[in-house]
């Protein structure tokens, strides 16, 4: 790729197929490849995984949490560390999120108002206040390469009136955002919201693309909605979104979004499903997924996915992961992280390397088989 | 060292200095230098690490319990999967205990009689039985290289009269346990019981080395007896042991220990004392034991050692190490665990490098001044 002249913020589209994109995307930590899925990384660390270890599974972004490291240990602390990618030791891009989604997920007795959301700390009950202005100084402070806007993120469901009025102040909010945001090595996005209505998300994509920004994300999917919504939705909507910038849709999916939504146009995700499930012994293979503690693996010498050539499949039988499972053995948790990143690495991976040779439909109609058996498996 | 010439079992002493020995020893997975300290993996993996991370460590030898691989997943099972090694991903020595120590202090309901001990297992009760002629048959089928007699350890304190018939089953035990044991690829050791008195010690280490072995050990330290008691016992009984045998000191100890038991003439050591207190935030460092949670390092960008060269120390600062233990991240008891580990690799790494140099002296005194000050402080 042509990445070395790149522009920050620029995204340099290599070809099409049919919805789906192939491009490269430069931040002020180097420049990634799309389609992309980002490993989570809440609190300054992808759970139970070293920054080379990230880099051996083929992780080109991390993306942190605002929320989190605003309330443990605080962005102060962090920007005196010499800012999140010093402080994890990850000298590749970094994406935060506005925290948004967590206000509204995770903490109590919320209170919100034009300003911003006053909420208390789901560690400590502690009060905070986040504003559009307050979000843009945290992930300032953190160093951020991408800076997500601060959004209303609405539950599933809600009301046409509810989301009409949320867009709206998603909107305003937005304005407040990319005026507040003033570090020139960082990237601002801004996030279309919309419920499920087709009709809706256009309003809010011309809302938030009226205002020129380097990226632009969907949001307010994969909250508990029926997925099928999500993946008929998605054709949809995100060829509608700016051909020249990078489209992200946050907090999705399974394997099979991820296919889906690529075929839709969408060049970056993440999800904390890999890693989560990982640790609770649930593991994606190119058969299917399976959960490690099965009894039919307790003498199963075999490697955890004949396909896969990372370091535990290589290295690790069935027998002796299911043996650590069981035992609740941090190298386990270490393990099975290892192969469940790689894993989504590696199917986007192999997404570029089919958009690069022109044989999409072919990759994504084969993964559609394997991961539409998987999701029955389960 | 000319350890590619040794046989199977054959101490090669390179040197000594007063009591303090420098040697070398052949196993089935080959040879390792002493003074060493061994890692414990308990449960078929040293809890946080992979076998790289151990060897990059300065790991030489792995220990593995006998009670708790019995227990789960049970020695068939890894015998079907090629052995304890191959199950766990590490071709170096390993050294198994015969399970006795904790049968006596982790399960319960134990009744003991000549012919061994019955004992309900500390996971679920299930009901077991383990003689000298098991233990030896557990530790065969893991293919261990180093397998230990099968002995009683009493608690402390007890008796005379106690000690005495201790030792007299011990004994027996271990003839008991050189029949059965008929694998020519292990090593089997004798332990020395006899608990705090010269006298005891003396008559079973009579009693132990009236059999042939390629290897000895002292058993029943470090049970909860005022540990200056053992620092005078072992300059007295170490020397008494066979000086063209390894000596090998179960279960101990602090840094502390292992200075004065090596001035002693011990050559090997285990414990869990380093991977333990890491995952709780202890951390060794040349300059003191230090507990990264406290306030004091809540902004300290600086490395957990500044005179140690390992993976977390070269990466990562004290703040943020902070950070990863107050917020209970795998990825705090991986680096803690791989300080600790390369802490007390180093100190033995030094120790042989200070016999080789004939300036074992001066090594000890300075460790001894750093590490008393160390225990003083906590």
């Amino acid at each position: 790729m042509t990445s070395e002249t790149l522009k920050l913020g620029q995204f340099k589209l290599h070809g099409k197929s049919g919805r789906a994109r192939r491009a490269t995307y430069m931040t002020s930590h180097g420049s990634f490849e799309t389609p992309t899925f980002m490993a989570v990384g809440t609190k300054a660390t992808v759970k139970a995984m070293t920054p080379e270890e990230l880099k051996s599974c083929g992780t080109q972004v991390v993306l942190g949490n605002t929320y989190h490291l605003h309330l443990r240990p605080g962005e102060k602390l962090i920007k005196k560390m010499g800012g999140l990618h010093k402080f994890m030791n990850w000298n590749g891009p970094i994406l935060t999120d506005s925290g948004g989604f967590q206000v509204f997920s995770l903490s109590g007795l919320r209170k919100m108002t034009e300003e911003g959301v006053e909420f208390s700390s789901h560690l400590d009950g502690a009060k905070y206040f986040i504003s559009p202005e307050k979000s843009m100084e945290i992930q300032m402070d953190l160093g951020s390469d991408i800076i997500m806007a601060f959004d209303e993120c609405l539950g599933y469901p809600a009301t046409d009136e509810q989301i009409k009025k949320s867009m709206d102040l998603t909107y305003r909010w937005l304005l407040r955002s990319q005026k507040a945001m003033q570090r020139p090595e960082s990237l601002l996005f801004g996030i279309v919201q919309g419920g499920l209505s087709l009709e809706h998300r256009k309003y809010s994509l011309q809302q938030v693309t009226s205002v020129d920004l380097p990226g632009y994300a969907l949001g307010g999917f994969s909250i508990g909605e029926p997925i099928h919504l999500m993946h008929e939705l998605l054709p949809q909507i995100a060829p509608l979104m700016p051909e020249n910038k990078p489209r992200y849709l946050m907090g999705v999916g399974t394997p099979l979004d991820l296919i889906i939504s690529i075929d839709s146009g969408i060049d970056m995700f993440d999800c904390v499903l890999p890693t989560r499930v990982a640790r609770n012994g649930t593991l994606y293979t190119w058969q299917g997924r399976i959960s490690i503690k099965r009894q039919e693996y307790k003498e199963d010498p075999g490697p955890l996915d004949p396909e896969c050539d990372c370091y535990t499949c290589t290295n690790y039988s069935r027998a002796y992961l299911r043996h650590l499972f069981l035992s609740g053995e941090i190298l386990g948790s270490r393990l099975n992280t290892i192969h469940n990143l790689h894993f989504y690495m590696k199917v986007m991976e192999k997404a570029r390397k089919a958009l690069d040779e022109n044989r999409w439909e072919e990759y994504r109609d084969d993964c559609l088989t394997r991961f539409v058996r998987t999701d029955k498996n389960t």
